[in-house]
């Protein structure tokens, strides 16, 4: 089951779409972009006040199903749309995009979704896409990193602090390094087409990247 | 003593700079930029590997001053920046831009800087901004935060667990509460022009942004 959940940034962020997915959820006026994109909106979830009333009702008749929230709620509607499909669909590998740039509080939200209880045993299945960044996330073991095509660069960036984290099979590496605090590695490289990361505790998210 | 540190991200990210600076420090592309928007370049600090030799003769030949760093290094050439000016002036107020967008891992490499202990004690005097969000960072303790002109939205993020986090004077409000991992409290808003917050430990960033 694969599910592109939409946020509310603009298109020119969205990454190159290369494949189709099982089910298209819209955030807010993400599910706008995905009408103006003639794509799939199979649901359409928010509060909706981006939109205007004209916006609003073409998304609302156009979506096979529409899920409203309230304006003022504990939860971001990014949050409620992943919550809603993880409640739906255990076993889902999301792809998110129109999630970052713009409002960086907003951006910061998204990443650090998958330190909350809830997420965090999904993390595995959930990615950030954007036009020059492919964001994955890691829980404590030894993963194998693959690059995806077209990207340079590799970072591994700790979201919270992280006991022994050892990266092999890439231009720097790192054995058993302790980090006490959330800390970027940026600038790592791909020496072959897959890279090796292991730590005990934590939580990782890789970070694969090109120039724009 | 007021310092602008300029990154290599697009000038497009640039915030409208209201004021002067007496210091102004180019980060590697980040130089170009100043000699193009026709202010000065006192220090030009980086590896330079951003820019071409037509380009790279033209900052060295304008600069006041070039720190150059080895390609290959721990630090950033942010970080190399940011010490520099601590280093040498350490009561600076410090302002940066062009340290936003683009890569994900550098933009986080620069928000966690103030994280490392060379650079925690500097934290309140150093601001990040770019056309949507300025982000300003606390240590524990009382604050008032002061609206900045034109922004709409004032969010709370944990960089690092946080306790006894209490907002008040502000639409939305917390009293004392644990946090366990970094999380973004984005969209709250200012209900005067001062919102007051407080914590007993950790490390918070505060970001007003507005819409594009």
């Amino acid at each position: 089951m694969k599910v592109l959940i939409v946020g509310g940034a603009p298109m020119e962020t969205w990454p190159q779409l290369k494949t189709s997915f099982d089910l298209y959820v819209g955030i807010d006026r993400g599910g706008l972009f995905l009408l103006q994109q003639k794509l799939p909106l199979d649901l359409a979830i928010g509060d909706f006040d981006s939109l205007n009333p004209t916006e609003k009702e073409t998304v609302f008749a156009k979506a096979n199903k529409v899920e409203t929230a309230p304006a003022e709620k504990d939860d971001t509607d990014t949050q409620l749309g992943l919550a809603y499909v993880l409640e739906n669909y255990p076993e889902a590998v999301v792809t998110m995009i129109g999630v970052t740039g713009g409002r960086i509080d907003h951006f910061l939200a998204n990443l650090w979704m998958v330190l909350e209880p809830r997420f965090r045993d999904h993390s595995q299945r959930i990615f950030l896409k954007d036009q020059q960044n492919t964001i994955q996330f890691l829980l404590p073991g030894t993963h194998q990193i693959k690059q995806e095509a077209g990207m340079k660069y590799l970072a591994y960036c700790c979201l919270t602090p992280v006991e022994e984290l050892t990266l092999t099979k890439s231009k720097y590496t790192l054995d058993k390094q302790t980090i006490h605090h959330p800390i970027s590695y940026a600038s790592n490289e791909f020496v072959t087409q897959e890279a090796e990361v292991s730590f005990l505790s934590g939580q990782v998210a890789v970070i694969q990247s090109k120039d724009s």
